[in-house]
């Protein structure tokens, strides 16, 4: 493993834990839901957001506390996405993770219900003082997560993207779908350890910028992975959009033009970091992760 | 029409416009999502939560504003959880407030992602420094939202009901899941009022247990409704805990005991607004309106 793999499965490691504490215990009646919660949540993944948010705030020195209970809630909140996201009405699919969805391990109901409390208790946790000291910092979180997940950004990219908006292979419609769908998510993980770390406007700005490149990136590099990928390799289903005649990144530009749109904007992406030296080597490291993923 | 009726009707049409203000316009790709929370939202209904917050706020003479965006932000949770209870997976129903549900409207997963954007725009209007100028206030809004509403308090309760807990017959285990599948709403947009009322500790305990009393009561007056009641009258389908077998404060305790019950909850309610005088007036009216519905 390269040193930047390392570190990477560590902070897994540490928000996996989070997760573990900061998640209500299977227990009461309400057992079933608690522990679909915890069967979704804990079942691993990159932990991408997390990461970003973890070493955004290191570039400032930030609190590590108020940094990991951020990125706690904004991992609840990606795990939500994906347990409604595969439900037989969304996506339908059987597999996340490499293991069954929750809908598949559990039942429908409970996989609804399991998201609305993942969704629910991202919230819970930021407005609770021990995520940062200042009620005026927990708001800006609070305000800013519920923006990045809603119905103009997560949420709306998601409709867009089952409406099958941009089958017609428009690549702006695209773009604005992906921007939605995960560039919200991932600008915000960004942001959070920003604002957490009282960044500047300038450097918030030029972060803002790198949250932007790397997120279209991270979807190019999803749609690559797409057309090449199988099922064992990814721990989910492959060519689902090939499969469903869905338009995305690979289909509207092809595979070649695609790679180098990969290129570009992971080199832009770094370009944002200029400003912060070898404090910013490690978010720089990890655009060539999600650049170069096999996962 | 009643003072009362008269009042109800005035707070639910102010409410419905808050949230006409509160909810984004439905325009660009995500259009067809918007209008689902706008369509599942401004569909009326008594408003009752929203009307228990702002009355409870103008006992202590509160800010107008603060209760009613706290109201509406109560609101959209409510509706979110009736769009979900009512898909194909859970209830299975399709008719809400006299006209179809979401799902059976739009489509399964516009239902659940409208769901989902209704939940997060609660906490979005929560956190905004329009609804109160103190962010220590705001994110004790926040957290007892969440508690109230998630995996330990309405979601909990949901899955409880699903799962068929208390099906037996067992009162203690109806009585807690009520409790949190409409109680703890319930109670948390009578604190709600008194948090922004910044009423003493002893006020606020004793509209807990008002909170506390007109919650069960409500459920119970529902039950009733539900084995009396019929499709046209109520704006849903009737009697379908009885069509289904399943337990509920009237199967166990039988119509009249259950009416019995629900008198005694009434006068509890109103004796815990003792302390308040005239001031408590409307919330002790608002009892036998809860008690004596047919709607």
């Amino acid at each position: 493993m390269t040193p930047l793999e390392n570190r990477l499965r560590e902070t897994a490691d540490r928000i996996t834990v989070a997760i573990d504490a900061l998640l209500p215990r299977a227990q009461g009646p309400e057992a079933r839901l608690i522990s679909a919660m915890r069967y979704a949540a804990l079942a691993g993944g990159k932990r991408l957001r997390p990461f970003l948010t973890l070493e955004t705030g290191r570039v400032f020195d930030a609190d590590e506390t108020a940094l990991l209970r951020t990125a706690v809630a904004i991992e609840c909140i990606h795990t939500y996405s994906l347990v409604h996201d595969d439900l037989p009405c969304m996506d339908d699919d059987d597999l996340r993770r490499g293991q069954p969805t929750v809908h598949v391990e559990y039942d429908e109901a409970t996989a609804v219900l399991a998201g609305d409390a993942l969704l629910t208790i991202a919230f819970e946790i930021l407005a609770d003082p021990a995520t940062h000291p200042d009620p005026q910092m927990r708001c800006k979180l609070i305000a800013g997560l519920a923006k990045a997940s809603g119905a103009q950004g997560m949420v709306g990219g998601q409709a867009i993207d089952m409406a099958g908006a941009g089958d017609e292979g428009d690549l702006i419609a695209v773009t604005r779908m992906n921007r939605m769908k995960t560039g919200a998510l991932i600008s915000f993980a960004v942001d959070a350890g920003a604002l957490i770390g009282v960044a500047s406007e300038e450097d918030r700005h030029a972060l803002a910028r790198y949250g932007h490149d790397i997120g279209l990136a991270f979807q190019l590099a999803d749609d690559l992975l797409d057309l090449r990928g199988n099922v064992t390799e990814m721990g989910k289903a492959a060519q689902k959009d090939q499969d469903a005649g869905k338009a995305n990144f690979v289909t509207i530009l092809g595979p070649e033009a695609a790679e180098a749109r990969v290129r570009l904007l992971a080199a832009q992406a770094k370009g944002h970091l200029g400003a912060f030296g070898p404090r910013g080597r490690i978010l720089a490291e990890v655009v060539d992760f999600v650049l170069d993923r096999r996962h």
